[in-house]
């Protein structure tokens, strides 16, 4: 650590030991409409989808943006008429001064979610951090902690948790609409582009400092959720396994990745009857071809299926073959709309940081696997 | 081996030493416009598909029977006018001198054709066996060998690599029109009937001795089928794991199991170009819910999907999610009628012994991995 951040982490432990009662609102966020975000990275994502989002929210607007492109500071400054609220990573800490901003939202590469995410709980602010959580179930829980030590929320952004096709074949699963759920189909992935490299700062997806890991940790994600989510439990055991086509372009990550679960059988919890089953789950990820977007849950009375599951648009669902026939609104808006409710409100996330940690402590055994070529045991990565 | 086994290898031995020159033919086939086919077995299979197939082939009819149950063979005696061509177990030798059979097909538990196949080997005739071809790898070697030396033809009732969906799945993918091909996922299973037993004759599926083991054997070697006849290879390692919700139903057999391919990227050999490239696969099968009945290819230019890909009737494909608007024929028909014609003309089949024996080589690496936990090189089993 370094002596700076030693020194962050003293003085914001100074910091709440001064406040004795917790600080449970950023300061100013209680009375307000709308909070004030802080989009902290303003690459894709930011600028094609939560901006847009930040524009249809009804408790969030677009407050702040950090960025370490002076010409898009500058962009956004002015399309968004952000006058003095825009910030370069030298200034990141000086967000705990601006009163516009209640969260920090987290959208740079998920190497530096860590980092980013305790520094902004160090500034007294609410964090929104995109998913992957971060490289490291250990990250996770320093992150975990620092938001703790900061009385501040941490929520992650699993925009598919509010999707209403996903929300449906929840619903339908969860009320034995297939009978005991006893199986799981799901996987995402795509392609990257043909000049893609580790060492361009637009594909750091492939570096494995900023990105952890290959398309596991950035779209296998949503299938490992939609399992999770689907029976509401954690993996018991996976297995796993990689292929490589492109040697070069997939020098530091995994390029395509097939894995197993399976989730115990539990009884007497809180969890509803037909989600009590033993459960197989089949699963895969790529970077190096299209076509996986799908999660289908299967029971003895038919199935629920999603595809396309994951895209920001045009989602499909269908119960035992009949099309669910909803719409797919803006996903990030519906997100950032719950978390900020669970600001305001002071009540708790649907997605906290120990559902993003879940996640990583699933992937770590998933690697592992594919790794020594071992079933391994989730709760003992 | 029994004492009779023995006698029957011996007389096979002498038999297939008395006539040097290679026997190609049963005897009379070859100016045969149909061929006489011995169904060995009249469950379901034989009842509802084979029976009303061998009415619609053009190079087979059916010519004989075999079968346990004295009511069953005199129904079918009349049924299909059969005559004296009404077999029990105890009287199947004798199939060696009724000239109005060239081919015997074995329709019994997956462990009663390795014995059954030898035997029909010995008696000179040509053997067609449904899939699986046996319960081990270690058996196949022997059907293979004991059809070698008998002289006849050893086919393997492989319907799916006959049907116009599969085929035209199998030239999109060979002929580059996904890219070259990195993924796959198929699976296939079904719903045992909650009263289903492994002691009950009917549910011979569910035992052990008789099946050899559970969905993997009886369905899933469909979505491996998929798998091997998509890439043009064999898989190169596995990992797989098990789920149970019913012990007493699966007290013998696994109920459902998820399990990942991969097959290894060659160079120079006779595969097209798309073929070439290490492939991830992600599978499964079960005996306890419906819905897994699909095979999907993927490559970076799209993917081809068959989905349902394995039912007797109404399959449907889809090339990068254009429908294929195919018929789905009678695959008994087209398979039978494809093995008579290569009996008649003395080519080889397109899924004689050896492929049985591959599918058995894999399969016994993936319930190798399920019990382990290690991820096992199908080579090295």
């Amino acid at each position: 650590m370094s002596t700076r951040r030693q020194f962050l982490a003293t003085s914001a432990a100074l910091s709440a030991a001064a406040s004795l009662s917790p600080r449970l609102f950023a300061a100013g966020a209680e009375g307000k409409k709308k909070l004030g975000y802080a989009l902290v990275g303003l690459g894709r994502l930011s600028t094609g989808q939560l901006a847009p989002a930040l524009q249809k929210t009804e408790h969030a607007k677009l407050a702040a943006v950090v960025s370490g492109t002076p010409s898009k500071r500058e962009e956004w400054r002015k399309k968004y008429d952000l006058g003095e609220h825009v910030y370069s990573y030298e200034q990141f800490d000086r967000l705990s001064d601006d009163d516009a901003v209640d969260v920090i939202y987290i959208v740079l590469p998920n190497g530096l979610h860590a980092e980013y995410t305790i520094r902004g709980a160090e500034t007294g602010k609410h964090v929104f951090c995109e998913k992957p959580m971060a490289n490291t179930a250990e990250e996770c829980r320093q992150m975990i902690a620092a938001c703790e030590k900061g009385k501040v929320k941490l929520g992650i952004g699993y925009r598919c948790q509010f999707e209403p096709h996903h929300l449906r074949a929840m619903e339908v699963v969860r009320s034995g609409g297939v009978g005991e759920l006893r199986g799981l189909g799901a996987g995402f992935g795509f392609k990257m582009p043909a000049d893609a490299d580790p060492d361009q700062k637009l594909h750091w997806r492939l570096n494995r400092k900023l990105a952890g890991g290959g398309p596991l940790m950035d779209v296998g994600i949503y299938a490992l959720q939609f399992c999770r989510y689907m029976t509401g439990r954690e993996p018991d055991s996976v297995t796993a396994q990689t292929t490589l086509t492109d040697p070069v372009k997939f020098r530091q990550v995994e390029e395509t990745l097939g894995w197993t679960m399976t989730f115990p059988s539990v009884l007497g919890d809180d969890l509803p009857e037909p989600l009590r089953a033993q459960v197989t789950a089949s699963c895969a990820t790529t970077y190096n071809f299209s076509g996986f977007n799908q999660g289908e849950a299967f029971g003895p009375d038919g199935s629920v299926l999603l595809k396309p599951a994951y895209s920001y648009t045009g989602l499909e669902g269908f119960v035992k073959g009949e099309p669910m026939n909803l719409d797919t609104p803006d996903q990030f808006a519906i997100e950032i709309d719950a978390f900020s409710q669970s600001v305001k409100d002071n009540k708790p996330f649907k997605c906290p940081g120990e559902e993003g940690l879940r996640d990583l402590l699933a992937i770590e055994a998933i690697y592992k696997a594919a790794e020594t070529g071992r079933r391994v045991d989730v709760a003992k990565v």
